[in-house]
């Protein structure tokens, strides 16, 4: 049996990581730390999660004992105690922004926080990166916003398609984290969409990382908070430098992804639903359309707290481990 | 008192009419036909409306009695019964799409019905059209997508700024109209986000008429139904031809809207909430941000039954009786 | 002109009242007091309510120069304003639980609070108390829970029909206030049903001195939070003491509340909707069923910010000040 | 491999056979039936379950080869297959109300069906009925709004506490099945709560059957329709013979349950959230409280299409087949 072990456990990611990893069949669970519930059982905070026996820890780095470790600590905060994670051996599985950029002096922009090491870490997104996944000591898991905006918009950038994306999404949210807000209070979500940082958002630079490897393309992204619980819907409107016709669109798709088991393409005239993925660490993509305007529209679909996290981060354990990378994560989402 | 008549009175933009109507100082409803309903009390169909003393009728057009006969029948219902109502000495106001269009085979290709005839309509957008409104005798009455579209970019195109506009926008459920279909059944939108018609929808068309009589802008649309009763949410993407300063921009809207009683622009930083214009006439503009790549971002919020339709109807009521242009609609947006 | 102040203005039943009263022709609104926002114009806290021209401010209560002062304030603090507000000459109508009991000790047992003055007050439930209101200086405003509750419940006790009451009420999350809590986090409602204090919510002993007045008949009480911005809906499980008929059932009702301008009787087999209610400050009550238990089911739908706190309120006011009972009220739910 | 049929999986309770079976390791899916889509992909009517190879075809029941046969087909229907089935050498579980009710004078008036076999049946239940279910060759799965209210109840009847019991439940919509209509349009179900069916639903029927038998207990049953995709929130309120305290009352649960993987009892204070359960087989079961007047509030959550339908089928089936009880349906609920 593998030895798990989750840093800063008390959070949305750290529940879905709980609620996927007791039902994974290779691994075992040894660790879950928290330092404001140190003591406290785990169904106080994850209501679901119950009869597991197990019970948060404020435990130092140095007391745990795990093949790969979880971090689901903020950003900044994983920094702090990554290199040491390290140092006891165990892989490490970031779910921070902290290690995602390759220059860091764009993470210290868009994040306001001095980079502390050097340490070479893994874009986390397997689809692209799988290869380098598996010789990986540090696994930099994506953001939920870039996870759904490149998978859907990666063929047209590595085939040099477009020359400018917009992407336009909409996120359930359980992506706001499980501490109360203003922002997250039922009476401001309900019944309305909330665009926020519509055009200074800090994922539009990780999306941007990805996208702008290929070509000189340029990226611009809009959130809004929808009232939905999980999910992000992603709608990319590109436009086109030379005409392809829809059919020879949906062949860069296929392409792609035909070996993927995470990724199902819709057929014709069929849309990604939030619903489809609940749960799941499936991604639904869709669209396929391109209007009079040379505007090509894409959409895809990723619960954020699975694909779009903690789901994404175990298929990257799995990858570590040299295990089958959908192991405990086979299950549908949960339509209706 | 001026007598007013519905065609057309159990859908939700029927039951909107009835709301404001019967509250409004000025006016007398004389009818309100239905043909499905004819001799059913009002509140068996809306049940917020009671106490009215209404009782739908299945009226000729010949029967009617009114100063101002609001047609709120389906698209292509309405070409059959308005020239006859005009014929009457009252004037109309048309909710549906049969005579927005300046150009007859545009609204064939988008509508797919043959136009049967060619009677001079003013569009009934008053911000724009307002001198055009008051000598009008048949006021088509704008689409709900194309309202909260064309009024957030307007200020765009008619001072050249812009060479594409992406409107992505966001539309409440009862845009979709009293009846259940599968696209409205609850579980297929609670918890979803659903893209629907993404590069073919034919309010698009409507939106192109408006905003390219300026230039030669270029123009994409792409709607998605959210889990909200009420609102359309519009983002709207457009690319500077020169470079201009958030400052000059939002000046632009300012001297445009400076004089508009329904238009609102937000305060550098504030988003336009559905919340805030919930079952008002009011336009919440919003947005005034330009980011890195020239892309402006601009957001507005409706209520798609209000300005997107029945209010806005009132609103060119109110302009065709020459009474106060927000009689009967001052009230304010319901939030929470 | 009448004029209006305001102490608390900035929570949501602060805001209801804006909402109304500047759409009330027979009110100015003078003041406007906040602690928290200071100097902050009005429209920062509550975005709908956009160039009123009002700020809020925190005066002293000599300050205040008004007819009929609006008391918003928390449980507790209500009582340390009024006594001096009545000493300027102005009416008071107090949104708190402060002035509800007139038993004291109940009061104190319930909001664990000591009661500090001796006022005399009158329970601000116009269709049951509307004589004594005409001749109060202070009005106590009652709760949102009750006013469903004792109006669906109060021909029952009224002729001694029933010995036992099950009130079970679903209420919308704006009766939270509009502060930010883990309850009120959505992801922790939307989807899901809440129970809470479902053997002692204070409420109760408010239903219980309404409805025990008449009989030794027993009260009990369950809440609910469901996700619903706006509404109360109450379901009233009562055990008939003698068998009577459906149709004597509803007699009563139409005889208790026949020349009531807000409250609705449903027709046979139609259910009081929260939508029908929405912004509104009718009260909606249907059931009128006896299953062959002897239970009889009575339903009331209200919306909890409008009849249930600020509506009513300003019902009270309207009362007060001796003008039509409806002015500023009689607009419709807002359905859909 | 045990060879599972199911026939009449087009809708919400098909699909969720299908989302869990198809991970379920000790089955395969052999056919899977719909007259509707005869020849259609499983993946165009339940969107989520992909690349399955699954096809509905129109069989009949004597093409059918299967170990173990679920009948998801409406009231009355059922009864014109399984008696075939059975002939064929399959068991079967029958989701609908076919074969529930001892009494089939019970069924027929409530149903307003005429009763055409006179099968033996077990009510599935398993945490009632297990031994029975083992040596069983049709079993009735219980209805869902039954399932939450009876396993909330039952030990207060069994250990005859109590001599009324009022079940007031609110469902989610799901329940209302996978076809449109007026009823679960989306903008007469979100932001409102719909009582219905309020004193004569005929899952009172059911419940009482279950309930009844132990004592001459009244048993009362209101549903409400709130807005929720999945989930029946139970709350039970029952009236005590005697006197007894809250921590007795919690025992007689502990000792009922204290052997049942699928029932969880919450702690003190704390309270069963559909969140919890969502997606998932267990029942949540709080309350533990008694007011004044002698009122014990009992509280329970379940998945109204998992433990109230598929996914107790599914428990159902473990038991026919020998193996474990939880097999396939060990996940934990969807939270948030």
């Amino acid at each position: 049996m593998n030895k798990i072990a989750i840093i800063g456990a008390s959070g949305y990611t750290g529940g879905e990581l709980l609620r996927m990893l007791l039902n994974h069949d290779k691994v075992e669970i040894t660790d879950v730390t928290s330092r404001q519930y140190d003591g406290v059982p785990v169904h106080k905070v994850h209501p679901h999660i119950r009869d597991s026996g197990l019970v948060f820890r404020n435990k130092r780095v140095d007391e745990i004992d795990a093949d790969i470790v979880f971090t689901a600590t903020p950003h900044g905060a994983s920094m702090k105690v990554v290199p040491d994670i390290l140092e006891t051996g165990a892989k490490v599985i970031d779910l921070s922004g902290d290690y995602r950029y390759r220059d860091r002096a764009v993470y210290e922009k868009w994040y306001g926080i001095k980079h502390t090491d050097e340490l070479e870490s893994v874009f986390g997104l397997p689809e692209i990166y799988r290869n380098e996944i598996k010789k990986a000591n540090l696994v930099a898991n994506p953001g939920c916003f870039p996870t759904g905006a490149i998978l859907s918009s990666y063929p047209l950038v590595k085939n040099n398609l477009v020359d400018r994306i917009v992407i336009d999404s909409k996120t359930g949210v359980s992506g706001a984290g499980i501490s109360a807000s203003a922002t997250t209070h039922y009476p401001n979500i309900a019944d309305n969409v909330n665009p926020y940082k519509i055009s200074s958002h800090r994922h539009m630079s990780e999306i941007q990382q990805e996208l702008h490897g290929f070509d000189d393309v340029k990226v611009s992204f809009t959130p809004h908070l929808v009232p939905v619980n999980r999910g992000i819907q992603t709608t990319s409107h590109s436009f086109l430098i030379e005409d392809i016709s829809a059919d020879e669109l949906r062949k860069y798709y296929e392409k792609e992804y035909k070996d993927e088991f995470f990724i199902k393409l819709m057929d014709d005239g069929e849309i990604p639903h939030l619903s489809s993925v609940r749960g799941s660490n499936f991604v639904h993509i869709g669209g396929f359309e391109i209007d009079e305007t040379g505007r090509v529209v894409m959409l895809s679909a990723i619960d954020n707290l699975v694909k779009g996290a903690s789901g994404q981060a175990i298929q990257n354990m799995n990858i570590l481990l040299g295990i089958e990378e959908n192991e405990g994560l086979r299950h549908y989402g949960l339509h209706p």
